[in-house]
């Protein structure tokens, strides 16, 4: 058997991750592999708990620093409790944004700094990175054009306009410094035409792991 | 009117920080001084809801990177929210715990490494520190014999003896390292004879800023 396989999907909310995740887990399933399929920040009682406290706006304005280590604290527990267990009994883990949302979001979007986010990315993963990564990308209007539909704005949702365009910046800086483990996915068209780009990067792997 | 002053209380639980804490605020008080009284990890509702996750022992083991991220979360919102405005309205800040309790707990007790300890602990303050550190100093065989009049342990308290014999010897080392700021206090004595100790470290200060 071989080791782990560790898939990451990343883009901004209203681009259609979790669709497109839902419809790679029963993929994979079919053809036989055992999928974890996990989110962040969550993915454990303590992360979970952790989520709540950085989505809710009951708290105030959370200062930038404290955000971020928030996020780190709920990853380390995740990496410790679930993705490395899971990677170490062969599964294959699907999740729903990692690190590099840390880098777009709070090293973009807030600005804090691309070295600092990845010090302590790499502090709470333990220096453990996805084996691909899955960017969907869709021009900022647009994602929040079909969030719209969706009910009220979490408290990320709700920055402004030019706060998303450096999340999106961001994230097509991360797929050009690291081209073979970030891929492209052009999240625009219907959910059929996203999968069918998603199923192509996707096949090599399960070949080389003969499913 | 003088900056303000941040004093910091550190040792054991069982040492009687609490006991002088609420001693020194009065003293200070008393000579016109104000203070803002707050405690770590806490001090803010976010990080007092953080401080909640870390004390209860339903989330099951917490792994070390984890818990520190999220003592430097609580810590980052409390210096931004709390500390460093009431530095800059002139305060005197005193505060149950910080940084060094980082150091003491996770980087001696859990063995994380001073090096890591310290740069999360800059990251979450952006670089404050203490004037003043009183650590009172107890041996841990009576500082957890004190608690035992005290109910149910919590999560950390339940900690084996060599854990908190590393603590107390990195509470050493740290006063070693910054005598100058770090002042030991001989906590094994009645409340009075700790609170004399307390008061004539404290004393220069205060006439310092004329009080």
């Amino acid at each position: 058997m071989p080791g782990g396989l560790f898939i990451t999907l990343e883009g901004p909310d209203g681009s259609g991750k979790t669709t497109q995740m839902e419809r790679l887990e029963c993929f994979l399933s079919r053809r036989g592999f055992t999928v974890e399929c996990t989110r962040e920040p969550g993915g454990t009682p303590l992360a979970e708990a952790i989520r709540q406290l950085l989505l809710e706006p009951r708290y105030g304005p959370i200062d930038a620093r404290a955000e971020i280590l928030l996020y780190a604290a709920a990853r380390a527990q995740h990496v410790a409790e679930r993705i490395r267990p899971a990677l170490a009994a062969g599964k294959i883990v699907l999740c729903d944004r990692f690190t590099d949302s840390s880098i777009a979001y709070q090293g973009y979007g807030r600005r804090l700094g691309i070295e600092l986010v990845r010090q302590v990315n790499n502090l709470a993963t333990g220096g453990l990175l996805p084996d691909l990564t899955l960017l969907i990308d869709v021009p900022v209007e647009l994602g929040l054009a079909r969030l719209r539909g969706k009910g009220p704005a979490d408290r990320l949702e709700g920055e402004d306009l030019d706060f998303h365009r450096r999340v999106r910046r961001g994230y097509l800086e991360l797929r050009r410094l690291e081209p073979q483990r970030v891929r492209l996915i052009d999240g625009t068209g219907s959910p059929d035409a996203v999968w069918s780009q998603i199923e192509k990067v996707v096949e090599p792997w399960l070949e080389a792991r003969g499913g």
